[in-house]
């Protein structure tokens, strides 16, 4: 099945009224640090406080009813942990929720709060993808992927869809748009989207180093693993390589990707704290950074970001602004 | 002159396009917390990271353009310093603003970045007043009221314009508006406009105990001082006294006050970056803090709390955000 602008549409339509339409906004301290107007997606403002509240409710809206009453799981750092609790209990079914024992605190009791049952499980020595098989078998359970799923994918194009509408209404025709990318699922659909609405607007993959899996795959031309799956800040986008139905949307549509030290993601978020009044975790805070510290890399007057979450541990926040 | 709702629609559409439209947000936790919906009206987004950006614009718009061209003044602790200041810019006029010495140091810096001259005078021994009257004489510089000033509380008022027209969305007809209160300038012009266009809302100031002097002036019938200037975290918000236009607007209008601690003030603060990624500073938070932690002083299935401002410097809001 090839994904169509078609199923991001039919997405948007089920999402209405449940999920936030985020606003787009700018700050003229981060313009003077970009040299350019930067305009700031604040999906951290979503429902569950990341876009993973639209991938979570497109998925679980579009299963058939007697599907959904048995319930769903998921694996997940703690943002689509999230979502699918969130869509899981409106629609009244139940949800299992597997996450890496070290994810931060205020996913896991976010997660919690939202109804779910959480799994925890060791993010080095266990499969996740295993051990979420074995139960949804033995339960009876939908497995909602975190991004290698078309609907999951079509609900988070539907961020892209307002992007189109919300920088057209700024006058932001040509730009680049710069996404937080772990597996691949909000870029692909942010692509989709903009290919269909948007055409002057191109999406590209934003990752920490050492974890630019998609934007070493994308200039390789094909799937490309990271050598490490743990060993940095960004939680919520450490993911093994890009997804199987991400990955070929991300080949055909995206300009190239940037890649973020840790420190520069910290100091993305102490930014979008004096400057936004916006709470960003660090996986949320890598577009913003590769905006702010990167203008290098990037073209035209304007650029767009999306700042895909804000689910972060006082701790680490307290880290992050410390500097400013 | 009587304040009109005239006055605050000429406002709005000389701010159309210039300030932001901030939105209404809501989340399940905080819902948990406060046993009822909490509508929060998120004017911590808005430019300059107040609602004082709507105050400032519409009076420096709203000056003859040989007047503004002189330049203008204001006093403030630091949201209505960034507000006139950023008006100032955008209408090439400059602007003197005179500054506590102990303002955060985020709302100096960020009124000196708007491009404003500065003066910084001593909270304690020196009269802000008498400082500006003197600086608005010898530089013929127009001094602009934080609060008592027709133009300002016309500006403040489209903010209560947007949560009328917001509410009623949501379907929200009957509900306390709880609104962070100094001089009273964003509670009359509220009140002023949910009384022309939302009248089963009621404004309701909330001030840091201590600081109280709007709340006791409405049950007293009169306008009734502070004992202290300073002594509260909640800098934004600690004025002498009701303002002489304010006050008769919130005391034909409003409901009454209420008192919140500095360490309430402070957990709400941690309950907006948990629960709506949102920074708010003390000020900015009590009118959350009243909704969550005095929840028996409101009746209704739903309130509306004005986070108003979040311009905070990281060593307060890291303190804030300890506990959770």
């Amino acid at each position: 099945m090839v994904m169509t602008i078609t199923m991001i549409r039919a997405a948007a339509a089920r999402l209405a009224g449940h999920v936030r339409r985020t606003p787009l906004l700018w700050a003229p301290g981060l313009d003077a640090i970009a040299g350019r107007r930067v305009w700031v997606k604040a999906e951290a403002l979503q429902l569950t406080g990341s876009f993973k509240a639209r991938g979570g409710w497109a998925a679980v809206s579009a299963l058939p009813p007697e599907v959904r009453a048995r319930g769903v799981i998921a694996y997940s750092s703690g943002n689509h942990a999230q979502g699918v609790a969130m869509a899981a209990r409106a629609h009244g079914c139940p949800a299992v929720i597997i996450m890496p024992a070290d994810a931060p605190r205020a996913k896991v009791e976010g997660t919690q709060a939202l109804g779910a049952e959480v799994v925890l499980y060791d993010r080095a020595r266990e499969d996740r993808d295993a051990l979420g098989a074995r139960l949804a078998g033995e339960r009876r359970l939908t497995l909602i992927r975190p991004y290698d799923d078309h609907t999951v994918i079509a609900g988070q194009g539907t961020c892209g869809l307002e992007i189109a509408q919300q920088a057209a209404a700024e006058g932001v025709c040509n730009a680049d748009v710069l996404v937080c990318c772990g597996g691949g699922g909000l870029t692909a659909g942010i692509a989709l989207a903009l290919e269909a609405d948007a055409p002057g607007l191109r999406a590209r993959p934003v990752e920490p180093a050492g974890f630019d899996d998609a934007g070493r795959s994308l200039a390789a031309g094909r799937i490309l693993r990271n050598a490490a799956m743990s060993g940095s800040v960004c939680d919520a986008i450490l993911t093994p390589q890009p997804g199987a139905l991400t990955f070929p949307v991300m080949a055909r549509l995206c300009g190239p990707g940037i890649a973020v030290s840790d420190a520069e993601a910290l100091r993305a978020m102490a930014a979008a704290f004096r400057h936004l009044r916006l709470v960003l975790e660090p996986g949320g805070a890598v577009a913003l950074a590769a905006a702010l510290w990167h203008p290098e890399t990037i073209a035209g007057d304007a650029v767009i970001v999306v700042a895909s979450g804000g689910n972060v541990d006082a701790a680490t926040f307290a880290r992050a602004i410390a500097s400013t």
